[in-house]
């Protein structure tokens, strides 16, 4: 550019009324453009703000004729005086909104073609292939943009916080060993060595319990995992933990650590969120299930899930009757207010429960001069149906909805019930964090369709000491040293005590089913390790891209990655996965198995 | 424990004569046990220090009985008192040297078999494939641990400057699409689609420039990239970069960033290093391999190479004389005080000249009485061979040698040789860090091989705006808007300025010989990109385990990984690559052909 060696001496986002009569030069993308009684108005934007153009036909001379060619999303540099705006046409809205720029000249850096979706607003809802596909328009976005400016800070402050506390970050391997345990392995063929492989890391959770018997004593990351799983709507094949390790810790350090950085991180970047509950509070595993049908409770709101099966059995109702005589459980939640719903509300209610596994809902309707309108008025005496009433602590214009079923069935029903209910009932302050601590899980759960053991956590969890002795007699009674992070309903994190004595580690690989040989060939290096000074360690992973969502108010992981794949994990910007040369599968010594009934699924 | 609920109260590092009477809680690593006179000394250790203990029959009771038991790496607890040692006892060279903990309960937290090697001396020699296999013993040794710090607090530091400067950290996919076009990608095979495949990056290149069409601005990464090629010293399957992208920038913008960047990294984490020149000097392509014989000069020594072929054409000298036949060079080095040298000596460089593909080296030592013992001076004049020793301003002492040869061989042959000249002059000092810019790369090199022009630096390289109708004309005569930047002789990062047209960029696909579909099907998303107003941009992306390389005084990157390969790629701790189940192939769509003549190259 003829008239200035550099592109900008300012962003569109810094100038006020300081500047005024400052010579400056912009440069940015055209946000709108309006002509108006010859002048023409240019909002010039970049990631920084946006900066009023006016060119004027006196003024501005050639820069005019240059204004009047451009269109929304060319790329333009402003050469211009800072003026203040006239009286009454500042937007207050804008950290410029006092200023314009008086432009001398003009260049158009880059033109651009009609972008396939407007830029200039949120507020238009764009199909979200065609948001991936062109992620680069996107990105100019202001959501998107700002989405991504959290995520820095988030991720920055989290790295400021470690390091100040004596915390390395060490990069951990991409390139590892596949271990079958667990989710589905990304794989990466050898070229050397034909027939093996590597695989992309679920976790880096045996190198950093190497990092601790290294003596590397305080180690975190920002480290990519990856999974080959179907996706959920919050589940991308590659995320983002912070993982994180301590030597010579008690689940007290690693808890309390996380807290309070957890608190300084809203503080510091979402300082109009406000947290809930100071200390967290902490729910056993077996009080979070009992109490909201869940290990991972939104606790922005109350609403209790109440086991009523002993009042149950009393009366002759057959739902509840089958229920509890197949070692089920009857349990309720109380709506208030919800006696006056009417019946297709109700009906919505049901048909929900009905959709996850439910076979209805059991109604009983407090109305407002006391008299209760239910079933269950039929097949129980007033006292026992006023138990109920009791128990639940039903008020005169409540409604009481009840599941009879499974205990997995009724907690699972019960659980989405009380969000949707809490929605309905509008007592969610969006700019809560509710975080607790879940605690007391249980070392495993007994696996049916595997017919095994399996660890609740992972198979490195250590356990209650005064329990060991139960790996023999009954080990699905020992206590995990395991802390899991909520937040708003969310599982955000978790983590636990470590095993670091070789045994004791051999003993859980063969509660798990795991002979020798598998023992040895998968985990062999982790045990050999302990046997040369394991310290005692511990330690927790929290997901970044769930974090960063919670924070940025957002409904989808999707909305706070730069480049996310679709839940069939493609990426439709680059387009990836995709055929590759035969003389790449002949360097791996890999041939392609085409199977002809997959060939549908692409579409 | 019993005792303490907490592991410590203050690390192996921090307790100082202040500490004196304090009842205190260490935890750590036996580094070395002394039995002196009844008393027990155990040097515990952790990664801040070393602190001395001392077990005594009468004041530590119990403690004395487990201190005996111990041996070295076992991890011990120890309750004490912070004692002031005895006069002539201090260990000066120890933060904590000063003071000792008398202690009054002990307890063995794990117990550690005899290590493979010994950890509290980095000074033996060990096998580097030993080292690896037991990774996390070599990371408790003195030399490995600082290392790990040393990049942890320069990655750090790289941080916090780029955010204080407005960047933004964004992480770009490591499952991405693969490109034939530059270095072999590690291809990952997709589940859902068979016969397709995710690449994993050899760098960000694409999605950064992508960031920058979508107005991020500023970006940057701290970014592990993949290449899967046969591995020298200091390469591994994956590596870590700086990568960063700036738009509204010229050369000029970034290069001064990336140095003001690298004097701060220096200063703060390695003040005992002094950098040679500020600012850096810069030199053109043509000069760096004119004086250097490369594009990467150590620049910590002169000892520049000198052409001579203008001198060389007199006389008869058959040498000479077919080497400029052949449209080859003769260039020299002077080698100061190396008319002294002897037979033995010179024939050591004639042999290394040799072994990197020079005929010979033609030598000419200029005795201390000045007279000249050289071949040269049978098939030239007196005047003639004075020439060529003023051309390299010969001393008496000095040692001039030549190599007559092709271009290429002249300038590998001298710049290896100028190296280990260096080293034997002892003409390099360990602190200095000698930084250089080299410039003025042309955009384009022929390659024979392919019989087609290729990218000197990468196919999205910008190039002078004088220079574009060269495009059709002369190719190889175009100046890139590129820069690489050398430390001590390694190319430690590299960039360009982009392209940011979509017919320039076409244009250069075209040039490479790709044809319009491979264009498409390659980069069809990138020149998409480019129509719809991609601004100026530019970038740059660091070698980070090169850097902390040099940082720390290693000539391995290796020794500046946690978890490095072996130059055949494996993972000798974890043992990777390996042979996966049938099953996980088969939900690959994938068949390992099995090469019989290739299954003795492990070993």
């Amino acid at each position: 550019m003829a008239f200035e060696v550099h592109y900008r001496t300012a962003t569109c986002g810094e100038l006020t009324v300081e500047d005024v009569d400052r010579e400056v030069v912009l440069s940015g993308w055209v946000n709108r453009r309006r002509d108006h009684g010859g002048l023409i108005f240019l909002d010039l934007r970049d990631r920084y703000g946006l900066t009023q153009v006016i060119c004027d036909p006196e003024r501005s001379g050639g820069a005019h004729k240059i204004a009047s060619d451009v269109r929304s999303e060319y790329v333009v540099q402003v050469k211009g005086v800072v003026s203040r705006r006239l009286p009454g046409t500042e937007n207050h809205q804008l950290e410029t909104g006092e200023i314009e720029i008086v432009a001398q000249e003009m260049e158009i850096l880059n033109a651009s073609r009609t972008t396939p979706f407007p830029i200039n607003s949120d507020a238009i809802q764009v199909d979200e292939s065609l948001r991936l596909k062109y992620r680069y328009l996107d990105l100019r976005r202001s959501r998107l943009r700002d989405n991504i400016v959290l995520r820095h800070r988030i991720v920055k402050a989290m790295r400021d916080y470690l390091d100040e506390r004596g915390f390395l970050e060490i990069e951990t391997p991409i390139l590892m060993k596949s271990t079958p345990e667990g989710a589905r392995d990304y794989l990466v063929p050898s070229r050397l060595y034909d027939g093996e492989f590597y695989a992309l890391p679920q976790s880096p959770q045996q190198l950093k319990q190497l990092l601790m018997v290294g003596g590397m004593d305080r180690y975190f990351q920002i480290a990519r995992c990856f999974r080959d799983e179907d996706q959920r709507a919050d589940r991308q094949p590659e995320f983002t933990q912070l993982d994180l390790e301590m030597s010579f810790v008690s689940e007290e350090d690693v808890m309390s650590l996380m807290e309070d950085m957890l608190i300084f991180l809203i503080e510091k970047t979402v300082p109009q969120k406000h947290i809930k509950a100071r200390p967290f509070p902490r729910l056993s595993f077996k009080e979070a299930m009992d109490r909201y049908g869940t290990d991972h409770p939104d606790l922005r709101f109350d609403l209790p899930l109440i086991e009523i099966s002993d009042l149950a059995s009393a009366g002759t109702f057959g739902v509840f009757k089958s229920a509890l005589a197949a070692q089920g459980m009857v349990k309720g939640i109380k709506v208030p207010g919800g006696a006056s719903y009417t019946r297709k509300e109700v009906d919505e209610l049901t048909e929900f429960a009905r959709t996850l596994g439910a076979k209805g809902l059991v109604q009983l309707a407090i109305q407002s001069d006391g008299t209760l309108k239910s079933p269950l008025t039929k097949f129980m005496t007033a006292e026992e149906v006023q138990a109920i009433v009791n128990r639940l602590e039903g008020q005169p214009g409540d409604l009481l909805l009840f599941v009879a079923d499974s205990v997995k069935v009724c907690n699972e029903v019960l659980f989405r019930l009380r969000v949707k209910l809490a929605e309905r009932l509008k007592l969610i302050d969006p700019q809560e964090m509710a975080l607790c601590w879940v605690v007391d899980f249980p070392l495993f759960h007994y696996d049916e369709d595997l017919q095994r053991y399996d660890a609740e956590h992972n198979p490195f969890s250590g356990m209650d000491e005064t329990h060991i002795e139960r790996l023999n007699s009954d080990p699905l009674n020992i206590r995990a040293k395991q802390y899991d992070i909520i937040c708003n309903g969310y599982e955000v994190g978790g983590g636990s005590v470590r095993i670091n004595v070789a045994e004791l580690q051999r003993k859980i690989f063969s509660l798990m089913k795991m002979n020798d040989e598998q023992i040895h060939e998968q985990f062999g290096h982790m045990l050999e390790a302990f046997e040369y000074g394991a310290p005692p360690h511990g330690g927790i992973a929290l997901g970044v891209d769930r974090l960063v969502m919670l924070f940025a108010d957002e409904e989808n992981i999707r909305e706070v990655i730069a480049f996310p794949k679709t839940q069939s994990a493609q990426d439709l910007l680059m387009g990836a996965p995709s055929p590759v040369d035969e003389k790449q599968l002949t360097e791996l010594h890999l041939q392609v198995r085409r199977q002809p009934q997959n060939q549908e699924t692409r579409s």
